[in-house]
């Protein structure tokens, strides 16, 4: 069944505590980081997560390990597949690796190299597409047909949003008093797993999700009171072109408290300035959170802030501030 | 006094347990990383210490720190001076900063503009100097002649290596069962405080140093018995580049196990590996004891290897594999 299929596959909190069992082998409890020039140059109390130092990359592996290693031994054996623009393709290739099942992930042709690079490092197979959101389904739907592999999607699939559930419930239990929480919005995995946690947890924490001006699509679904699906949208946040998709959907329309966005210019000064001030290297969809928080001082000033630093899959060779 | 007149201010294991309690309130606990890749490919178990996420970017912020809130406040209101190829100088700033009192620095006017930024920004005064060890110590006899400050030397001052002792303290603490441990020289302040640590604590850790072939002076030195210093060496490794002093040749003479070289090709390839895997902004420097762990493999396969990244203050505009 293909994702464009409705569904009514909305995971609970009893998964996403599931989930924090079955991946805690496979993962790692990442680090909270502060900056106090970041601190006075927001005016808010500023609580990064750092998602991007999983050993893959990405906070995707918790998504994909909660995937994977939830399949039978049956299911298991015949492999995994997804569509990925390029995180959740390497993440689910990690996980099959640990597991020691096939993976095959479609990817565009116009991925980040080093994001092909480690998809192939870790045992993943690719077959390319075109760019856009269309070419993406259509090449992925003949790879099922042919291995029947078990789809586990970017993030629309339960057990996903379950997993990424779990690096707000770390988040919760390393930083006491979070006011808001903010993360990048793609198709809206994380920010459906970090309403599902909060909301059970931690529900007077407000959350914002931050999202390219370029592919505000979850901006205007979210506006629109539905959702907007733009095909092949342009913004250097590569890891954000996606759409929302119905069981996110769910958790955007219900849980979330804003959504604010940010241009290309503004997330690659956020992106600079996160490398300069707190010395991590992470990709441009990680820099859009600061981004907004930059753009919108007086929504943030005064409260504790957690930040999801989402991955730090770059192309070290092609530096966005670099090549302007 | 200037540093060039024999000392035997040699520091004790009590003073780095008073460093500890002395700095607690204003440096980080930084976390330790790990990477699978970096295992793999080196056969050790490799855990890196980040002082690149220090506040102000480097280890250096430890004993900058243990020597300034050490002063009388009489001392202190006059202020502090030092000379520093750069780290040193933005960390007594920023301790300066931290105190409220004034601190001037000698710096070679070819350091990083990123270093000559943050000295600015904690509140120091830069007097610039040419980039070499004799010009820079002709330029601060003066500044110290006229100001009265307290001079607090990058790392051959006993409050400096106690500081920086209170670093494998922590690691310490934080990784259970360390072999060996890797740090750069240059110096040799860390060093001598991670032997000044370890030979109380865990005297079993082998202690190896790393440095730039291009400025070799402390392995020259280590086979010769007796410190030999060179003069303006050129290297990627700019924190590298000072000679040894008599109170850090103590300790690199009685208690380091070996001193291994790396080129600047080498540094370079470590310095790229450790951002893309570890994604950790870091500076050339820090990369070295990768690289001399990558070059003597078998003198750490099967061991756990505790790395000390020294500092993160790179300008982002010159990264050195995108120069070449």
């Amino acid at each position: 069944m293909l994702d464009d299929t409705p569904s009514t596959d909305i995971p609970t909190f009893d998964d996403v505590l599931a989930a924090h069992e079955r991946i805690k082998p496979h993962i790692n409890r990442t680090p909270v980081l502060r900056s106090d020039y970041l601190d006075r140059l927001t005016g808010a109390e500023l609580f990064f997560k750092c998602e991007n130092f999983q050993e893959a990359g990405a906070f995707k592996v918790r998504g994909a390990c909660n995937a994977v290693f939830g399949l039978s031994d049956d299911m298991a054996k015949i492999g995994v597949a997804t569509h990925s623009s390029g995180n959740h393709a390497l993440s689910l290739s990690y996980a099959a690796g640990r597991r020691g099942i096939p993976c095959t992930v479609v990817m565009p042709h116009s991925a980040p190299q080093a994001k092909k690079d480690q998809v192939r490092y870790y045992g993943g197979e690719i077959v390319e597409c075109e760019p856009s959101t269309s070419s993406r389904e259509a090449t992925f739907a003949e790879v099922v047909a042919k291995s029947g592999a078990e789809f586990v999607h970017p993030y629309n699939d339960p057990r996903v949003i379950a997993g990424q559930g779990t690096c707000s419930l770390e988040f919760n239990e390393q930083v006491e008093d979070l006011e808001m929480m903010v993360a990048p919005i793609g198709g809206g995995g994380m920010i459906s797993g970090t309403c599902l946690t909060l909301s059970n947890r931690a529900p007077h924490i407000k959350i914002i999700a931050a999202e390219p001006k370029n592919a505000d699509d979850a901006y205007r679904s979210f506006k629109a009171g539905h959702i907007i699906a733009d095909d092949a949208p342009q913004t250097i946040a590569d890891g954000l072109k996606v759409p929302l998709k119905e069981n996110t959907w769910h958790f955007v329309s219900n849980f979330v408290t804003d959504i604010m966005t940010a241009t290309e210019e503004e997330i690659i000064d956020a992106m600079k300035l996160t490398w300069k001030r707190l010395r991590i290297v992470m990709e441009p969809s990680c820099a859009v959170p600061l981004a907004v928080i930059l753009k919108n001082k007086d929504a943030f000033a005064g409260k504790r802030v957690g930040v999801i630093v989402t991955g730090g899959n770059v192309d070290l060779d092609k530096l966005p501030w670099l090549s302007n």
